[in-house]
Formats: C-alpha cells, structure tokens, sequence
C-alpha cells in the first residue's frame, strides 16, 4: 500500500466546486475518474478541504491510497495528460500512510482578487470580483486589525451548526495582507485553517467597511455576536483562490 | 467635427483579430457597431495596428471621428455598457483632429508571455506560450543582443513584400526584457514601430536560440539574409499582448 499527495490547480469557472455533488461535475470527480484509468480501480481522493463552484485553486492538495507503487513524475505526466486543462497537477509525492490532506495541514493561504476602478480587466472577469465604488484604505486596514487574531467566527461561517464549525468555530487568523495588483488589489489570508465560506464572508464584510457602509469597530460586534446574519455578504466565489496548503517535512521526498 | 481616442483592452481568444474580415468576428466589427448604436451613425474606427487571430490587447488604441461632442466618460461607460465583457474600454480622450491611432505613435510595448515547466498553468492556458524543454538564459540573452538596435527586420517580417514592410523595412527594437512570471517569464519587447508579426517570429527564433537549436550567432545572419525562411516559426497568437502605445502628450487632456 502507497499513499500519493498531488498538489493541483484549478480554473474552477467550469465546476461546481471540489467536491463529488449529484447532477453536477467536481473537481474530485474528475480526478478520480482520471485515477480510475491510471491505477484500473476504484480509488478514492480526500482534499484538503472544499472550494465551491467557481472558487479557484493553485495549490489544493488531495492524497490518495493505492496498491501498486507509482513513479510520482510519472504519474503527474499521465494524469496531466488525461485531465482537461482547465485542471493541472502541479506536483506528486509519495508520502507516509499517515498522512492526511486536511488533518495533516498546518498553514493555509487564500488570494482574493479585486478588480477596482470603473472598468473590469476583460482578463479578470472571471477571477476577481470588480468594485467601481473608491475604498477606503484607511478604513479597510483598520477592519482588517479588528480580524487578526484567535476569535470564535462564527459570525463569518456559513452552516456554523455543523460539522468542524460547531464542534470548535475557534480559529486564528494569521495575517490579512493588502497587495496592489495591476487593476486593482488581492487580499491574502493566511491561518491554520478556516471555516467554511469564512475567506468569502470576511471579504465581502471587509469591502461593506472600505466602502464607509460599516465602521472597522461593527467587525469587533460581529466577531462578538457570533451571528452569521450580522456580517456582510459573501464575496463572488470568482475572486477566490486557494494557493497554498503546507505541512510538516515529508520524509519520503527524495 | 471631434475625435476621440479610445484604449482598449481585450481577450483576443475569441475573435478573428483586430481587423475586419468576411465570415469572421473581429474586434473592430463589434466595437463599429457598438459605435453606432451611441453616435446613430455609420462610424469608422481606425486603430494603431492589426493584432492577429487570438492576440489579445491590454492597451490597443484607436480613434474615430464623430460630428456630435460626447463626454469621454459618458462614453466609456455607454460602450463598456454595449460591449462584451471581453472587450474593454479602459479610457476615452477628446484629441486634435490632425491625431491619427498609428501615425501618432511614437512607441509602442508587446509582452510574449511563455509559461515554463513541465506543467501549463491552468489559468495561463489562452495567455500563455507552454514550452516544457529547459531554456538557456545565457543562450536567450546572447539571441536578445543581436536583436536590439536598428536594422532591416525583412526575415523576421511576414508579407515583407507588401505594404509598409516593402516601402521601409528598417526598424529599432529599444529593449527587449526577460521578466520572471509566477510559472514562467515574458519576453518585453519596446520599439517606435514593428513589422507584421515581428515580435512572434523574433519570439520563436529566440526560443529556438535558447533550446541550444540554433547559435546565438545565427541571428545575426538571419537578420543579414533578409529573408523570412531563415528565421523560426512564429510564436503562438495566445501569448502576445499588446501592452502600451505612446503618443505625444494630448493639448486637449483635462
């Protein structure tokens, strides 16, 4: 038995997000269906985590078991070859059977892009969200400072009464770093892990705060309201990336 | 009478190029009937250059003439209302009417952007050039240096038997930049004027240079030989972006 990690990247414009749903095409199952010819069984991939339709990916990360050892270039190389373009394993690596793509991971990085100003970059449309009205910078720092930190978000989860965000809705928020892009701007979330549409919710409360419809201090009620309904809405799934995913060194990397 | 200048921007995958041509959608067609939907008239649109099949523009310029005054913004914002969302316009000016979009232009910016690695970027797949071969950057910019200054780029032209190309096929390159890309880099290629397809044949003949296929040296006889066979073949449409045009500065800019 040998576990496999693929790092993938993603247009996700065409996909009704990472995972398996009926009636719709996901990421996994495309991949899996793909494994399926490569390894001529069934053979099941646990992500790291979810992205939903439309949400972007350079850097998810996916493990799998399987019986008959493979050359891990070899592998990305069929794969590659097999998969439509819009999905690209971007790396393979052989690694420990106790390896786990989400519960292994230490770090995570999410990229969401703004296209600002009054007109959208044609090369944008589909991954970032465009914002005519001006931002307050000042005001946006300010919110971002209110978010950092270990806070209970529910606030900024959507279906807090399940799963990970009712058992622990406690997460730490590394960094929230403003980076000036050609037309516009990304925002980049980095922490342990987050909780579901946790990127998207803060980012659309974030821009409501920039735009001067929300003072940066309403952040701190919401966080303390653990109520969903009092942040701002959902930022476009388009503007979202997954980039990166990190975990302790692997031992079998050659 | 007024004239307007407009910057454009668009994604060239879709369309036939810049330029009107029977049984196909061209860039001019879409944005001459846009035109005149707003001016109620029959309106001729004169650019500063073709751009072939699948090249896409950050910064393409073009003017017209119309008898009615219209305010640039009101115009940008009405065309960009008309327009499909892969073409853009990204500014309108009033300009003197002795302005022309090509004779006017004193300089212009292409970037050739080449994704690099075993593996295409997902979102680079329309933008991009994939060469999966390993590239000597010492070999490239030896190439580059043979390149830049004035001379006659007939071998490096297509149809260099007619139009322009025939009457003068002198040209000064300025700069040619190897700008790293997050999988990959771009070629920046800056002179007053290009020939047709010059800067994907230079592009081509240059990645030749760096797979070791062809000497660093063998640019300067292909520039010498003055003739297209000698040269490589022209890099993919997709990867080239129209990036800036210069003119002299506007008397009439608010």
């Amino acid at each position: 038995m040998k576990k496999y990690k693929l790092i993938i990247a993603y247009d996700g414009t065409q996909y009704s997000g990472w995972q398996m749903q009926p009636n719709a095409l996901s990421i996994q199952e495309v991949l899996e269906e793909k494994l399926k010819v490569l390894t001529k069984t069934r053979t099941s991939l646990t992500g790291a985590g979810r992205t939903d339709a439309g949400v972007h990916a350079i850097g998810q990360v996916a493990h799998f078991k399987v019986e008959a050892p493979f050359n891990p270039s070899l592998l990305r190389l069929s794969l590659n070859g097999l998969l439509p373009k819009d999905i690209r394993i971007m790396d393979v690596e052989e690694v420990p059977l106790d390896f786990h793509a989400r519960y292994s991971a230490t770090n995570k990085i999410y990229y969401y892009h703004l296209n600002l100003g009054p007109v959208q970059d044609p090369f944008e449309k589909q991954y970032s969200w465009n914002i005519t009205n001006s931002l307050n910078m000042e005001l946006l720092k300010k919110g971002i400072s209110y978010l950092i930190g270990t806070h209970n978000f529910s606030a900024f989860a959507n279906e807090a009464n399940q799963g990970a965000a009712k058992k622990n809705p406690i997460r730490t928020l590394k960094r929230i770093s403003v980076v000036p892009e050609r037309i516009g701007m990304r925002l980049e979330f980095e922490g342990e892990s987050f909780l579901y549409k946790m990127v998207r919710n803060m980012t659309g409360t974030l821009i409501d705060v920039a735009k001067g419809k929300l003072s940066p201090e309403e952040i701190k009620k919401i966080l303390e309201s653990k109520d969903r309904r009092n942040a701002g809405r959902a930022a476009p799934a388009k503007g979202l990336f997954l980039v990166r995913i990190d975990y302790v060194s692997n031992p079998l990397k050659s």
